[in-house]
């Protein structure tokens, strides 16, 4: 689904108005979208939206009947309307790749462009950034605790709306699952489809084993039976397991089990068992039903013996967090040919941004270890990083990575090539397995640094005393 | 958005091909969406999303390249295929109004169609439907704390996906909203499209009351000043003052100040309190950032002077529960020319269901409070509803609005005229201000009776006894 010119705040569109009666619309602007802690408690958010966001950008126009739309709220002039009529997106946009992974507190996309235009983009971007990160962060999580067993992500029925579903499949997908039950997501994004069936085939059928026998003849080597529409135990794993004696006759196996209700630790024990006293060892056992990673680690620690994971309702809404708060600050703005930085702070503490056009430093240690982010002025030679509070963080030992922020549009044209699915699905197991355990543990997770370069604390700490030191009249005046 | 005939679930169409192979793709099925319990931990929800249910199932089809893109994933006969290509929706879809009141385990949509039909749109209708239900709960929930105060929707940027913030607005305009900051919405629904500024605005100009002069300028008479920028107190409250009074000297008014950080009773009572000490009663104070009905009760409740409640990420994600459990049973198949009564009962006795087709009577009171639900037989003349346990509830002095579950669609195509946006949001007010009292409280809400006719109770009873009774060889088969 490809985000609408109209998909934005009213008050975009009014502060566009103004700028435009203000000589302001065409100065130069840069925006980061940042956000402000890391979801479900953990210790890092796994990037992801990129290619949509790309292709908002450079697909952004407003219809004629958007236009005309608009004039009927009696609000904007035709002035500017007729510019908006005209308006591309004709700025940039600097991102991590898909798959990173990100920090609070440090930019993860950058736009540059014409203050008009980058204003207009602001609540579609944070919509498509916030929800896929949001979603690779939870599956990346759900992966981490299956510990290598196969996750399916089924949370079409129970998504947040149709793009919630096709989103949430694509970014589960780059967060790690091995496959989606969304048949759209399967042919827009090339995910593996992957499926079992419903209680409703058992009940289309006069009994039970008559619906097992049926299924397992359409699909004799790949047959999943849902053993739980009346009773797992005294029904659902017995006929199964007649099922499964009849395909080895005919020399076919049965692939699985799914169990989706009751007591899971139970009836995967109970499952697992009679399958093996039946010489049926190789029938793998799905389990479903309300999972999350805290419910799939217990299970595994426990020693529960399931095979493979599906994962819905938890995964496809964020349970936990759903939301990601990412916001939108701008950084800095052109006046009279000169480019100023901008800060805002607030009655809230942590509600403040960082000014200037920046970048981001990755340092490792020897060993390929993620060490710390450095976020740095474009421009400034980097110098030893600081923390928030000025205590100087050493990088002796650790090498660099500069740059994490490459360019993906310029002149409002994507340049080069985004990553496929496949590749930002790596880049996200490759940065957990760079991240060190500490920051990856779901319990009281170490915060990973996120440290500032000399030139940027300076900088923010001057516009800083800048406008505290202000009279009332005047203290909203920035530095720079 | 549309939904996607591949908007479905792999295993959909892996049953529709067994059903294929098997004769009974074309067996006339009914299945019934329900759901197992309030949201929010509440006593009703809001049902939403028929008219995009209504689209979707009339609008059915798969094209050429879905159907190419199926064929690759190697698992579907040429035969199956080629029904899929010519398959339209053919059957029919009763349903509650929108915007009316619904409860746990009545039945609130029902699908009547060919098996294959029936099964494939399971997953789009559940996603359709749960989604928009919980929004327009949530949304009713905010309206009631709010005490006639308007709300207005502000979720674009933090919601589930585009999707999820279009619906979203949808549907909480049913539930009681008065507005929405997402332009697509306004322009799709014809909802009111509300709107302030962003901090950004104050950031594009020297000092903060430049940019309040500047917008004032742009929108005399509509303006809603932004004021925690950098300092609300000290700086944004007394230049939304000095700005006030320019106004009024050029014959305008200031229409509010939006407050979106810090402490929200601190800062409402100081801005009052200043804003009345200038003159400026008239000015409306607007309340953002995090709220939601339990935020907006407790600062009511307070006598927090707020005007306006803008609420966003909490409404938009239906903070508290990110889904609605909305099942899809079946509930009865024709086999040899006969409708049997189909039943699921489970390891979990709450993931039961109730056979047969079947409709709703709401009995009212003199006073015109809803005082019961009953689900009836189809063809069963109406006898002394029972609970769940069969005790008999008497219904003397009541009056019964018969059928609440009207025909929508009748053989693929829309019957008569779906509620407009307006009709369903006044159909949910009406609701509301019929529902007990007790039963609308966010505390243990006082459950609202779904009784069961004497036929729909005899005929339940009877197939789990049978179920219950068979040989383990045999027990999963069925009464009816």
């Amino acid at each position: 689904m490809r985000a609408d010119a109209l998909l934005t705040d009213l008050y975009e569109l009014t502060m566009m108005e103004g700028y435009y009666r203000n000589g302001l619309i065409a100065e130069t602007a840069v925006f980061d979208v940042f956000f402000r802690g890391n979801p479900f408690g953990g210790g890092y958010a796994v990037f992801a939206g990129l290619e949509q966001a790309a292709s908002y950008l450079t697909g952004l126009s407003f219809s004629p009947d958007d236009i005309a739309y608009l004039d009927t709220l009696g609000i904007f002039s035709r002035g500017f309307l007729e510019h908006l009529a005209a308006l591309r997106f004709t700025g940039s946009m600097h991102a991590f790749g898909e798959g990173s992974l990100v920090f609070p507190e440090e930019p993860v996309v950058r736009i540059e462009a014409p203050l008009g235009e980058a204003q207009l983009v602001e609540a579609a971007l944070l919509n498509i950034l916030n929800f896929q990160t949001l979603i690779a962060t939870k599956a990346s999580r759900v992966i981490l605790a299956a510990g290598g067993r196969p996750v399916v992500e089924f949370g079409l029925r129970r998504a947040q709306g149709m793009d919630g579903a096709l989103s949430a499949s694509r970014a589960a997908y780059i967060g790690g699952c091995d496959g989606t039950s969304n048949l759209l997501a399967g042919r827009r994004f090339g995910i593996p489809v992957r499926g079992t069936h419903a209680h409703s085939w058992v009940m289309a059928f006069d009994d039970e084993l008559s619906a097992f026998r049926a299924y397992a003849e359409t699909y004799p080597d790949t047959s999943i039976l849902l053993v739980d529409t009346y009773d797992s135990v005294e029904s659902g794993i017995p006929n199964a397991i007649i099922v499964a004696r009849e395909l080895v006759d005919r020399g076919h196996r049965l692939s699985g089990i799914r169990l989706d209700s009751g007591d899971p630790s139970r009836l995967c024990r109970i499952a697992r068992s009679m399958l093996d006293e039946a010489g049926l060892g190789y029938v793998k056992i799905v389990l479903s039903n309300d999972l999350d990673e805290y419910t799939i680690r217990d299970l595994l620690d426990s020693g529960v013996p399931v095979d493979i994971f599906g994962v819905g309702t938890r995964l496809a809404t964020g349970h936990g967090d759903a939301s990601l708060p990412g916001v939108y600050k701008m950084a800095s703005l052109r006046r009279n040919g000169t480019d100023t930085p901008r800060l805002k702070i607030s009655d809230e503490l942590p509600k403040g941004s960082l000014p200037g056009r920046k970048n981001i430093d990755r340092w490792f240690d020897d060993h390929g270890s993620m060490m710390c982010d450095v976020v740095r002025l474009e421009g400034d030679a980097p110098g030893e990083p600081v923390d928030i509070r000025g205590n100087p963080v050493p990088t002796e030992g650790l090498h660099r990575v500069a740059e994490q922020l490459r360019p993906v549009v310029t002149d409002g044209v994507i340049v080069g090539e985004l990553s496929t699915l496949q590749e930002s699905r790596r880049r996200c197991q490759t940065g957990l397995a760079a991240l060190p355990e500490a920051c990856r543990r779901f319990d009281s997770p170490r915060e990973y640094p996120v440290l500032l370069d000399p030139g940027l604390f300076e900088l923010r700490l001057d516009m800083i005393a800048s406008i505290r030191s202000g009279s009332p009249g005047d203290r909203s005046r920035r530095g720079g």
